[in-house]
């Protein structure tokens, strides 16, 4: 055999492994029409169609399961592995690249699939149903406990959900070997460990709450920027909107924007699709929250079309996912750079005079940069948010360590918003019972978003690093440079990095770190804050 | 044992059995998923998302299609009929009602799942695989043929898809013990034969011609209808449509109205989705179609909650769902009391003036009943449609007989265009490239469109029988009684019936004829049509 056929042989992929991309490809393509269905459910569908659509959708995710934890994939994993010419090459240049040869995209790819299994496989099946059950129970106590303001209410819903979450949060721990709650983290971004956050969140901790005491007093001593003067018709908004996220780079052919109630950025393959809610009484809330998805929206359309029906080519965790969309927002559209490029549009969009001080780049920028103690997170700025984040993941570690008891949550929000924001909520509406994400099961998602607002700073001074002319770039409305630098990246590596932190160090030469992020709230918001800081 | 106990006993349904409704309510959601991924494919989907949709809905059908054939589902078909339970139950009563036992509906039910299954293991795989690849070319194909009126640039894709289609109806034939062509039929009209069908044409053949002749001769002796003014603003005839559809009973609440460029009926369970496609110039045409379109839409929405997610709680057939369709656009809404009651709402949409005679009920009755030779099949009138439908069903039978070559298509079309329907058409375009059934493959399929405008006028005589009142109701616009009978003998028994005429039987007392129908149209256009006939 001369040596070239070896080689080739060697890096053919085995039988099992092609076995598993067809079993992971037709699971893909379940997960499409799941995430369709999804996204058809928040913004079409018919009230009367709630739950038959439920039905459907669990069906779906019931054979989706299935199709992972079947013995024939669990089978085929083990031979793969034992065939071992992926696992050789996983790796083996420690390379993170679009252009990475197949071999190692293979051998990543694998590495996902196993991941996937055995996150899976962890939990026994009773429990995920009892949990699926339970959190279709938790998701409609909690609509109608927030709307009445009747937290005990909740109170049944959740503690049962509390304690199936530790029972699954155990069983997958030591499953995977990790601890429970590094376990449920797991789920949502990729070898996160309660250590390292810990480490992160403690870092800020320490700065945040004398850092916003100095922005609100500095704020406090400015004359406020004058209030926009509406209403803006909601069909202007909308066109402004897609002028944007077309300006930014996203394909207009391959995706949509429509109207929800909650703003997501959901979709499928070459169809990646955000919604907004419209407010006739101020576009500017609307607007960054689209360009904020659409952050999200160019990591998907981003994702390399050759591996996206594969385990390796899709997004690589919800800390990363949400870095993307608050470099979009915060880091570049909130900058005055970008608003020196939008004000005009603005004022083209609806009419406003040039001289007018309402829709001076300054005043768009003061409104933008506005920080305030507030009690509801996702009304938050970027100065306060990462307070709204920590009080939750200490919650959440309390709750899943039992720690805390479900009945003392309202007492344990209020103290921790006190000390951590210097608010206390008058209700448990606008305290403990503002999100959706616990009564659903979402333990160990929070501390993703403050993550993200790291990864999205570092990952900004890399790019600016990389491109000198970033800021005169994005002045002109010129986004392409930058996008083409998160394509390579970020988007276009999608999971072929173990965990974010591999990206990270491949494209900033840091792991994640808190640095970033201080600087870039002391540019923007610090006594030095030039009125031309970006 | 008591007797009581033992009829329990035996009318409990086998494990066997049990299992087959989970096999099959899993595929049913899996069909749901497929119908709305469909549904948006039409009306929302980004131009860009063509291939990655397609492939999606292409692996949700192989997956559906390795559900209803695999080993188990054959294994416990098999052990249910053994058991016998359901079987012995089949007709016991001969009864078709929405009320009838449990026993009667799940005895009909395994008789639909074997025949689902019978038809899907017909065909080998490799057969199955090629005739679906063969179609999206054809589809294609034919897209751009039409385009370009060019005839033998789709020769090839058609010739291949003639061949395949012979060979699976061969093969289908064999299995289900049919004749080649019925094998076809019997996919979109369960129970249907050719035999029958060309009894049931040729009776209409025998009239028609004639009656077509005599219809336009006194249409062109009366003055015409005056033209409707527009423009007509499109949101005002959305509002309008709606106004009507709820009217006759669609449930706003489990469905919805949207716009694509071929109207149809989809969506899923408690969520019935219309399309249509406005024009501004007249807004008549969109509006049939869409009442069109509501009678497909009460059919789905009437179908048995208990049983929709099996096969026998499914509609019965193409022939009957066009039926449905056929019953409330024809024969209600193009009727003067219909009318009677909709030309003040035409009047009040679009601001027109009571006295205007443009906006007369003579005046819309006029127009809704013109009679005019075409060479489009879909801008046909209930009077000529037949034709077109003979036409085809004659040219299908010799392409799949092997009595005619596609290269022989346009010339054979010409031939019969002039001889049933009495125009030639000038171009391809408007001959034999106007429709997308063949190059998809659909063979068997246009004969439902004619058996259903004779099942629509055979159940509006068995409506009027059994509502005294009905034209009064139609003409006040209160629709509950007529769509209480509709649910009773069409729409709530679904599939219990094993075929159509099973079901029009117990309905109108008789099997599918064409007498009904030919009243119909005496009534409506003969030489003794009053002005106060419907």
């Amino acid at each position: 055999m001369a040596e070239t056929d070896q080689r080739a042989a060697q890096s053919a992929p085995s039988a099992a492994y092609q076995k598993l991309e067809r079993i992971f490809a037709r699971r893909h393509h379940l997960g499409q029409a799941q995430r369709l269905l999804g996204w058809d459910q928040q913004v079409l569908m018919p009230e009367g169609a709630s739950e038959a659509r439920s039905e459907t959708l669990a069906e779906l995710a019931v054979l989706s399961h299935e199709m992972l934890t079947a013995q024939e994939t669990s089978e085929q994993l083990d031979a793969a592995e034992r065939a071992g010419v992926e696992a050789e090459q996983d790796n083996a240049a420690g390379e993170i690249a679009m252009d990475a040869p197949d071999t190692v995209w293979r051998a990543a790819n694998l590495r996902e699939m196993r991941r996937l299994h055995a996150h899976a496989s962890a939990a026994p099946a009773a429990l995920v149903a009892a949990l699926s059950k339970a959190e279709a129970k938790g998701d409609m106590a909690w609509r109608s406990a927030r709307a009445e303001d009747d937290f005990p209410a909740l109170i049944p819903a959740l503690t049962e959900i509390v304690a199936l979450q530790r029972e699954a949060a155990a069983a997958k721990g030591e499953a995977l070997g990790l601890a429970p709650y590094d376990a449920l983290l797991d789920q949502y971004e990729p070898g996160a460990r309660a250590a390292r956050i810990d480490a992160l969140f403690a870092e800020l901790a320490a700065f945040l709450p004398d850092f916003t005491e100095d922005v609100l007093a500095r704020q406090a001593a400015r004359p406020t920027a004058p209030p926009l003067p509406g209403p803006f018709p909601i069909e202007r908004q909308r066109q402004l909107a897609e002028r944007l996220m077309a300006a930014l780079g996203f394909d207009g052919a391959r995706g949509r924007l429509d109207v929800s109630l909650h703003p997501f950025c959901g979709g499928a393959d070459d169809d990646i699709r955000i919604t907004t809610r419209y407010a006739e009484a101020d576009f500017t809330s609307a607007l960054m929250g689209v360009l904020h998805e659409t952050g999200h929206a160019l990591y998907e359309q981003g994702l390399p079309a050759a591996w996206r029906a594969q385990p390796v080519g899709r997004s690589r965790g919800m800390a990363l996912h949400e870095s993307q969309s608050l470099f979009v927002e915060m880091q570049i559209c909130r900058s005055r750079a970008f608003l020196s490029f939008a004000a005009p549009q603005f004022r083209e969009a609806f009419g406003a005079a040039p001289e007018d001080p309402a829709w001076s780049v300054d005043a768009f920028a003061a409104r933008a940069h506005r920080v305030e103690r507030g009690l509801i997170r996702v009304d938050a700025d970027e100065v306060t948010y990462p307070a709204h984040v920590i009080l939750r993941y200490r919650l959440e570690r309390a709750l899943i360590a039992g720690d805390l008891a479900v009945a003392d949550l309202p007492g344990a929000w209020a103290e921790q918003m006190e000390a951590l924001v210097g608010v206390r909520p008058p209700e448990d509406r606008t305290g403990c019972l503002q999100d959706i994400h616990w009564p659903s099961g979402a333990f160990g998602y929070f501390p993703t978003y403050t993550l993200g607002a790291l990864a999205a700073a570092q990952l900004r001074e890399a790019a600016e690093a990389a491109l000198p002319t970033l800021w005169d770039d994005v002045a002109s409305g010129d986004f392409a440079a930058l996008l083409g630098w998160l394509r390579g990246a970020v988007h276009g590596v999608a999971s072929l990095g173990g965990d974010s932190d591999a990206i990270l160090r491949q494209a900033t030469g840091a792991p994640l770190g808190v640095d970033a992020f201080r600087r870039h709230l002391e540019q923007r918001y610090g006594p030095d804050a030039a009125a031309g800081s970006p």
